[in-house]
């Protein structure tokens, strides 16, 4: 294995939004500078060492950027190819192009999920009017058509209810190239947070139980009420994963649990909202454990000291942090964003409980 | 009470160190800005929106500083009256003067706590020789000679192990207004890091077992093997402190556990070393409990979800860093410090455990 970062190097993060932010104060909790890339506003800036404002198609400020740093990692997956073949020139880009390249498509990535064996809701590729009848007729309804690339939180989405209801939702598209993915019943929603060493080492974190409003997360409650069976294949599918896309860092894996078995829902190659919990649930939390990977070091164990239960501060929800201050055992994470709007993350609360086991 | 500082305010921290650094991260969480003032390197400034770097006879750049903040804090207590004078007359300074006053002076410090009721060790003033032969006459040897003002770490200290080192002691001290206390004959160190809200209430952690190496702090364990009597006792004695100063934050008080009561050590009016098992053994640690109190919020509880024991990663204890990285349950905190020179504080790990009541 190779020697870990030097203490003093740079870990260059594409994106300043929350999740930047804090993998930044992870950086710095490992003695590491953060130098932050960021074409809008970056609530990162405040606790990075460095912020670069400039656009992803500015090739002279991603070259700066990546000459100033010792490795890059990211907090989306979004990254515009262009911007991503100048920087990997420069520097190792952890995790590398593969799992972006896979995860910015959904028709990619339930391709690439079912290839290794593992369960993903029915779907169907949408590029035309003709093909959403077929994939309708393939898949069903009810089912929900999503753009292939970019969306997020709900954004890019249209519910199918009826038959009826799917030349609208492909209009709705405006041609972007789409997937139609079925309904899975499922019982629950729960995460894996797993991450993948430089070495090949794989550690996973207890699994979060998640509770979604709106299309966007609300809570994430950990332990997850999943049996024992379950959370161990939950693991190995995660594992499998990483193991395959030679991953290097944290990922976020959705799985919808229906009777007898897990499903895939989608993957994140990041630190992922559904393991802030791990924040006070663990003594190294996804954003150190992602870190800790993409700077060679040896992976935190991923055992929790605690159960937590997660909710996130959206929009006006930040209006209620002076009573949630007032709770004992609350953790308040904020993300000093200037402006709330609905539907916009503020910031999110864990609550620390005791460990169950 | 009046309304806590709007979100996105500024909190200004003199002194850009490790202490001001945890400090930056915690008034970030809660959706602050930290903007810290610092003459020297600033470890902080990595995780700072801003930092000044200029002295403290700097009175332009005092102001500008001052202006640019909503409230100011420290993490040291060694700040220059003038310093202060400039900067109160622009922005409130939390915790106050009297606090700094009293905290700065080691035998005002004493004479504070002794009119408190609360006891110290015997101690005497030295400005002379003569009074150096009467100090001794009344404290006895062995006993240890301090400068009044300064001195942090065991600096600025000289033992005195038998009667006839006093002269020597006296001359090393280069004239500097000093005071002799008498050694205690303690069994343990025990420190209260306690909080005081803009409201009066006040909140203590659990208490925590101190070892010192070469008269540097070298672990913490929580709890602190102490009847819950004298538990208790030390609660009530840091309150009255709190108290009496109108004091606004965190402090930490240093108590020697001697058969049957508590002798107060020291008081350092700030965040403290021996409460940084706070930061992965409580929902909220002491800076997100300090910058709390000075930002005017309510105060967290206090209470403790995991045992800890911290240790200080001093000088070349940084090099063993890659070994403890493997432990599991290890919070590792480096300051990200260029250099590591003996006696340096460089980071420290908190070993979390699980609860015991």
């Amino acid at each position: 294995m190779s020697e870990p970062l030097a203490p003093g190097s740079v870990i260059g993060i594409l994106g300043g939004g929350q999740l930047g932010r804090m993998l930044s104060v992870a950086a710095a909790r490992l003695g590491y500078k953060a130098h932050v890339f960021e074409p809008g506003a970056a609530p990162a800036g405040d606790v990075a060492a460095r912020v670069t404002r400039a656009g992803y198609d500015d090739e002279a400020a991603l070259r700066a950027f990546a000459d100033s740093v010792d490795v890059i990692t990211y907090e989306f997956e979004n990254i515009p190819t262009a911007a991503l073949d100048v920087l990997e020139a420069i520097r190792p880009i952890r995790p590398g192009r593969t799992a972006l390249a896979v995860s910015q498509d959904r028709l990619i990535e339930k391709a690439f999920l079912r290839n290794l064996g593992l369960k993903t809701a029915p779907y169907a590729a949408v590029a035309s009017g003709r093909e959403m009848q077929a994939a309708l007729d393939a898949v069903g309804a009810p089912s929900i058509l999503k753009t292939r690339r970019m969306g997020y939180d709900g954004k890019g989405q249209v519910r199918i209810s009826e038959p009826d209801d799917a030349m609208d939702a492909w209009v709705a598209m405006d041609d972007a190239e789409s997937i139609l993915e079925g309904f899975v019943d499922f019982s629950l929603e729960v995460s894996v947070i797993a991450a993948r060493g430089l070495s090949g080492e794989v550690v996973c974190f207890d699994l979060g139980e998640n509770v979604h409003r709106s299309g966007i997360l609300a809570t994430t409650t950990v332990p997850a009420k999943l049996p024992p069976r379950l959370a161990v294949d939950a693991a190995l599918m995660a594992g499998k994963i990483l193991n395959a896309l030679d991953y290097v860092g944290v990922m976020g894996v959705e799985l919808f649990v229906t009777p007898g078995q897990l499903i895939v829902n989608e993957i994140a190659p990041r630190v992922h909202n559904s393991g802030h919990w791990t924040q006070n649930g663990c003594a190294v939390d996804q954003f150190e454990q992602h870190i800790r990977a993409v700077a060679g070091w040896p992976l935190g164990d991923g055992k929790r000291h605690s159960d937590v239960e997660m909710e996130n501060l959206i929009g006006n929800d930040i209006d209620r942090v002076p009573e949630i201050a007032r709770e004992p055992h609350a953790a308040i994470h904020l993300y000093g964003k200037a402006e709330a709007r609905p539907g916009r993350k503020m910031g999110h609360v864990n609550r620390v409980k005791p460990v169950t086991r």
